[in-house]
């Protein structure tokens, strides 16, 4: 069985397991306060292109996102995101828990617009007598594995600015987004269109970790008290400075993102030319093919993948995720299967 | 100007404001500790035919829901609502703000159903990466006059068991709920359909005032924590006491509704008759007859009232309430414009 | 059996309670938008002597330190007060409740002091492992009946200014404070020393209601917000503003705080004279005797009042209270059976 | 320079880094379904001879503690601590965050008493005025580094058991615990007298992570949630199965344990020999000799180590920390330093 599950099946990219290994004995102070840390953390920034950045690690997305939107908002401020958004959608109401309502809205192959942000202050217009919509939440690449264009996310940002809403963009996926075919965002516009946003390690190289990275570092200075109380302080904080280190040595984070996207594009298109359909259009290490129940209980005599979405009676849409650690062969393989099982018909 | 904006323009019912004056200077024991409140509680027992329920005074209808909600749920769990709900529209996210998601589903005429319970739990399937729904929140009258029918609830509540989700119904038109002419509930049936609900006081006679009554004292015994923790206690709590033990008396809390509803009835016959539609069926003392923006101008000009939802480019619903502070001539006086403004068509 | 066990044991002073009378039939709108409450903001604008200042009624003191409290901090910020401070001592963890630590250090004879500020700043130093002190919490009068004087409440407020910390005054018994006879603070001086601060109606004239009054309207203009969140907007909003009305017409607040003051004068200095010791220097509405057991247990067959603290074996520190409501009289038989007590001796 | 400063100064035992090694590129389910999970969960409920306890591993201490404890109590529920515990002191407000109070009482040794609880329950006795005392947290080992006897412990759970009062566990240092000379504790014992508690390894052989234990799978259920809503659920999941794994295969966790408390005992023994005086009577991993200034700054030289408490105008304790990564090498040198510094007297 190969598993097209996730992009978190298995564990590091072996240069940052290398690193892990090699420092092991090295006796370092506690909680990120080390030189390694501080190395990673000047790697990002020119990375970004934005020295002055203030850039804290954590351990994973659902802390990132609670640290960050807890930090900036203030008790009666609620943060908008789009329909299946994964704060409102995957995390188990850890912002509610933090004191914050998530209001969704519709988006468009799931990315929120400007005009989705304006229906949610719309909604929410009744003062004081409805929460106070304050922040943006975007992901890149989104959940459906679609991307942001740079006119895309530079209109929000504008309409953010000009309604005094803050925006941050969860980059759970951004090295797959970033290295998108279609994409024309930089990490260095994301400094500047955005507040706050993170990089996310675990989905792309990492055993784990994110790096969340403040525009202005006088946007919230005490973050380093919630990255703690948050319970988002790890003890040994040189393993995540190690981890982003190495990523973000010689470019590795955006080269193992492309081999993931290329890998992926190489199995959709395929499958369209064997005349399957997709549920959205997806450029990035996600895609959802559109495959009848008896092709769907076929493949998955071999394969593990995530049932999606029913289409209808007959038909369901799958993912299949690939990664930096997915191999080509088994993606050749897969693609064998799929084909003939259309050629068959 | 007389305004038929909401049933809590005017202060409290003669017989209310007279029992705060005889007691004025009597000295009772602080936070609801006094023979006043006892008497009251007795009284709401009676009236409930439900001797050992745990009833509590506290101000008002979000301190109500906030308080009962936080006390009951467990922190990981959500409350569901209809969409719409008092909670989710018009509390300012309390609930949220005590850590807790509120779970919309779409209902029929503001109320909701089983089939709307079943595709929250549907909605919210995916363990542990979402809340836990483990409450459900209704409100009768709704958010748009409706009531609950005997069966309806029972179903509710039949569901809720089935499900071990704790029921809970907002009482703030309870009053007027109850004595609807198509109404067939009764407090008795609250008392066994619900695990807790409150009575209101602030729009049914009382300055101010809800009672929350717990149907079994064992499933929060500790809720006087919670109400003191929320600053829903008050320091001279036999006001609240005082003011429910006189609702409570004589039956006047259903009389004054009935007089409430039997205003907003007669309004809406005479309406009706003169050709208005109407945005919902309600039975109780909101009603929403729907009208065009000169007649909406000239109906201004005497009468203060809500505009509720546009129609469509010509015409507009809006809301009378009637309460049992509304004079009946005032009642026959917008009558006789709303008519005249048909006939003069 | 006559009750000197607190100051809310009455209703309304009769002004505050015709006057509710005199309204009660008139129409308002809801939730404090009514001219009866622009009034009672402008009167209290003038008492204060500071025009801009923002003011919210709510309904009472733990609804007023919460909702002030969670308004003005951030997440990892923590309160500083002294022990025994209402909000630590008696609000069931109120403020820990909306997420954050309230931090107590010793004072002097009820009163925090700058070195208790330092205090709690050098013992919270361990940044980010320990919470963020960014405000202080005081109350005039103290627990234990004291008062501030100037000079302190300066010390106090430079010190603040100069640690940035908010300073906030809770005035529950800010009457009986500012009418103490060795008070030298006025409300104006309250307005430029602290930040936020509420004067108390509960405790002196009002059926209930206290009023927060933010000196500099920036400093958080989205307060109405938090009010209706933590439950504190009351749907009769007039009520608030008409009890406060009267209470700031022709200076009534003062006047009756300073009837509760002199009766526990003439207490206290009888009781003097008679050789009773105190458990501390009240000039305010509260004084604490030290009786011996057989004394308490007499005094107990006539009055009610609170047995404040074991002082010894043998005798204890017990706690009368005078109010707007207190008569005189009956302070006289107190007197005179105290006095007699000790006569026999 | 060689760092006695703490006990996560290095990474993981060689062997729990081989078998994460060897795991890179299996594939696993996310979340810690996967089987390397349960089959470390099936070594320590071996270990800890309880069958039927529930097992859940987060990342860090401050995680395990916020989870458990936020799980446990409901709203106005608090926890209580011995002063200095590491929740109130050294986790920026974590639990506070959550809605509750921690109560923090005096000590022995650092470890709490009955007589301590008791105090807390004399404290808050003040029903509903006072949050209500829930649950009892300690530590073993403490933050001072002593330990709880079999017979103080059975006393506390007695205590807790009789007073309905939860007892939960910080084991972040139970390994150097459990092998101190003078302990008669075992994993069992703990299954038997506490609620929860949980086993450390970020401080004892892993990278990180703590494994928390519901003794009766029934105290709660829904952990799970609350797990992925602080936080705390590694998408890796496995990561932390293979390093329990590990660390619970063939007794390494007591082994390397006991190598900590040796070298701790050989320094501990050595320094009071020469003469040398101790803040606390520690038989674990962490001493706390007590130096004068000179001495502190000559050691300062060689090693890193931590200035705990000033004793003195001329004296102060500091800190050594052993652990599974010290090498003995380097403990001899540090006792022939000291030694040669008492010797030159």
């Amino acid at each position: 069985m190969y598993s097209f599950t996730c992009d978190y099946s298995e564990g590091a990219h072996p240069n940052v397991l290398k690193k892990l290994q090699e420092l092991n004995y090295v006796q370092h102070p506690g909680y990120g306060e080390d030189t390694v840390t501080d190395e990673a953390i000047e790697r990002i920034r020119q990375s970004i292109g934005n020295p002055k950045a203030s850039i804290y690690f954590v351990i994973g997305g659902t802390q990132a996102n609670m640290a960050v939107i807890s930090a900036l908002l203030r008790t009666p401020e609620a943060v908008i995101c789009v329909e299946g958004g994964h704060i409102f959608a995957h995390e188990t109401g850890a912002i509610e828990a933090t004191g914050h309502r998530v209001i969704t809205v519709p988006g468009i192959q799931g990315k929120l617009t400007p005009a989705g942000i304006q229906k949610a202050l719309d909604d929410y217009f009744m003062r004081p007598h409805m929460v106070k919509p304050a922040m943006v939440y975007v992901s890149d690449a989104t959940e459906v594995g679609t991307i942001y264009k740079k006119a895309e996310l530079q209109a929000i940002s504008d309409f953010c600015r000009a309604h005094k809403l803050l925006l941050y963009l969860d980059g759970a996926r951004l090295g797959s987004a970033l290295t998108a075919e279609d994409n024309d965002l930089t990490l260095h516009d994301l400094t500047e269109l955005t507040d706050a946003f993170y990089i996310g390690g675990t989905k792309n190289g990492a055993l784990f970790g994110e790096a969340i990275v403040f525009n202005d570092p006088k946007l919230y200075p005490d973050f380093d008290y919630v990255r703690k109380e948050r319970g988002a302080l790890l003890a040994k904080g040189w393993l995540l400075g190690a981890q982003f280190g190495e990523l973000f040595k010689d470019d590795l984070y955006f080269k193992i993102a492309r081999h993931a996207n290329m890998l992926a594009k190489k199995l959709a298109s395929a499958l369209k030319e064997a005349g399957y359909d997709f549920l959205a259009e997806s450029t990035t290490n996600q895609i959802f093919p559109i495959v009848t129940k008896e092709e769907m209980a076929f493949l998955a005599q071999k394969y593990v993948f995530e049932e999606w979405q029913p289409i209808d009676e007959h038909r369901t849409a799958i993912r299949f995720v690939t990664s930096w650690a997915t191999d080509e062969e088994h993606v050749d393989e897969l693609i064998s299967d799929c084909v003939a099982l259309r050629t068959n018909d």
